[in-house]
């Protein structure tokens, strides 16, 4: 190799150190703290992603979301990557350019739709709302009759503002305006009541690191027959190859031709952490699962009106059971109020995010994490922070 | 939530099984086995994706990467999913719909960024051979200077054919013409020299699934000063907000701003994983890593010869270290040899890729299991299916 000499140089010498990250109680919007059971699961020798039993694990995968989402769509799977990678897949597949599509933005994850939609070249409609309100079937219904667009997006678990959204109702007006329903459920998926088919959603993502308590790195995703329809008998082909769902289809046996294909490297470790993640949640029951985050959110909302804090969605029935939002108490710098439970109860919260920066705190108490007695070392890290970083004070 | 009853499934059922996968030698083209350490590294507790410590480890992970690509480049980070998320991530930040691209096709790889070129709007020029085959400069100087490309796509480890790809100079030419210089070093990374600041590489990548060892599901990438001209003065937006390096570049901290904002969920184990993966790479250093691979597949390269097979490239020096190819022996049925090493020894080796299925069986050989009893144990598994799976014989 006398002419290609590699330099050995400080980047070298920087690598010679042990991997450390300290433990930490992740008690904010996800990820979430993952089970020892998930962590060994991802932890497990890789085998081939085209080799049967791998497409067996995934034909689990498959199921495990087909329960969560409680669905029977046969085009269900999981993406390799966040959930932002299930939005821009929905969107890339659904629409073709030129194409209306709607947006509830109130909150982040509508912001987001609306740029994906509008880089790919869809004309971009949007009914907006401050962080914190929701929209009426109503409102809804008006927009549509108006815009006439192919896809509507909603944001059921709006995670920036603490907001669950109602979605009953709504999949049947899109219907009725030839429109398909985008939901995003990757911040209530398992925390909150929701039926994919019962309430006519077309196409359902989620993450892997919010109640499912997998490492972020998949997202399970499902289209309906309506959404197949669309997105197999486009003119244009999605702009991304990667996230084109023929080849998905085929990459997750879901088109029903004899062979697979190798289209890309799915993230092995990833969906066996996946895998476990979803036969947690099947073995302890949707039903249970929906009661249990309730029933912890409740101790958990108490808790912070007693400590004389403000809930930032008033309404109990419209509050995301898995991340709740706290207005940012009077006399108190946010930003100094995390850090400090960072720094003395290892204890991640936090602030708002895109349009909610400065108006909230959040804390998520999601899955494995959800529990009385996290909720009790949440209140705990906040009534000590409270005292100990009142402006006046410093 | 009276209203809103899931309905208890055979999808339920399905998942109260545990997760079940065998031990397989992982002797393909990729990815390759874990090694317990980087097993390890992955399977640790997980912080937040947006946590000091984890901008501390994506730190050295690009120092990693830097010594790895032996590159001093500034834009240099990891995607957030496969090798075809790198590929796509260069296409959409550095071209712009209407710009020329000229793609080197000599197997899939090139095919697959011609597709990914197209689909985004550019033109799509290409140059080329069937698998096997490489390129002249003097032929990349003449379709330089006759296409005017902005980008100019190589791939230096060809794993469908199983060459190795001569680069210096390319990148002298490129900048003749002033078009970039893109290469693909998923499957040559480590196992066979390559200086991307020498060689005058403008946007390099590689997968963490090869001879990195560490699990699919990130992918590092680099991108050169002149590479970084080109896609932060674009006219228009790249077409993934996904993969729009604007927002990646803040994310790993390279745009020198002084606050890192949430773009997406970055896959934290996988991250812990390729970590341990590029120290692992530090601590042999790159030289010694290189000569390994060399020393192992001449190794494997006589054993094949003394079997009475062909390899599939003829010259020595174009020979991909860490994927070899093999012309399909007369009398035999690939499939049935592939499936009969599977069985009775739990070794994969895999078929031809895309334009070079048909034509060659491949061993791969990478990093953790590239040395000389894999090797051994590789050959005595061929050999015997060359017994026992003669044609005339069944």
């Amino acid at each position: 190799f006398s002419s290609h000499q590699p330099i050995n140089s400080t980047e070298k010498a920087c690598m010679l150190r042990p991997l450390e990250a300290p433990f930490r109680y992740l008690f904010g919007p996800g990820p979430s703290n993952v089970p020892p059971r998930i962590l060994a699961a991802g932890g497990r020798p890789i085998i081939g992603h085209m080799h049967s039993e791998m497409f067996g694990i995934m034909n689990d995968i498959k199921k495990g979301i087909q329960y969560a989402f409680q669905t029977s769509n046969n085009m269900t799977l999981a993406m390799s990557g966040s959930g932002h990678t299930a939005m821009e897949c929905a969107v890339f597949n659904i629409v073709e350019p030129g194409e209306s599509v709607l947006v509830a933005i109130n909150g982040i994850w509508g912001e987001r739709v609306a740029e994906i939609a509008e880089r790919m070249g869809a004309k971009v409609h949007t009914l907006f709302k401050t962080p914190g309100g929701h929209f009426t079937n109503a409102e809804i219904e008006q927009a549509l009759a108006k815009h006439k667009p192919v896809l509507f997006f909603l944001a059921h678990g709006e995670s920036s503002s603490g907001l669950v959204h109602p979605v009953d109702g709504v999949g049947d007006i899109c219907h009725k305006y030839n429109c398909l329903l985008l939901v995003d459920s990757v911040a209530s998926l398992g925390a909150a009541p929701l039926l994919m088919d019962q309430q006519n959603i077309d196409i359902l993502y989620t993450g892997s690191q919010k109640a499912l308590n997998a490492p972020p790195g998949t997202a399970p995703i499902s289209f309906s027959e309506r959404a197949c329809h669309k997105m197999f008998n486009r003119k244009t082909k999605p702009v991304s190859y990667l996230l084109d769902m023929t080849h998905l289809s085929n990459y997750w046996g879901n088109d029903g031709k004899p062979e697979r294909k190798y289209h890309h490297t799915g993230p092995v470790s990833g969906f066996f952490a996946l895998r476990e993640s979803l036969a947690i949640l099947a073995e302890m029951g949707l039903e249970n699962s929906w009661s249990h985050h309730t029933e912890v959110a409740e101790y958990l909302w108490k808790g912070l009106e007693d400590l004389g804090l403000k809930l930032f969605i008033k309404d109990k029935d419209l509050r995301l059971p898995s991340v709740t939002t706290i207005a940012i108490p009077e006399g108190y710098d946010w930003k100094e109020l995390l850090a400090y439970i960072m720094k003395h109860h290892q204890i991640e919260f936090t602030g708002g995010l895109g349009p909610s920066v400065g108006m909230v705190l959040r804390i998520g108490l999601m899955g494995y994490n959800c529990n009385k007695a996290n909720a009790a070392m949440a209140l705990a890290a906040l009534e000590d922070a409270l005292k100990q970083c009142r402006k006046s004070k410093a």
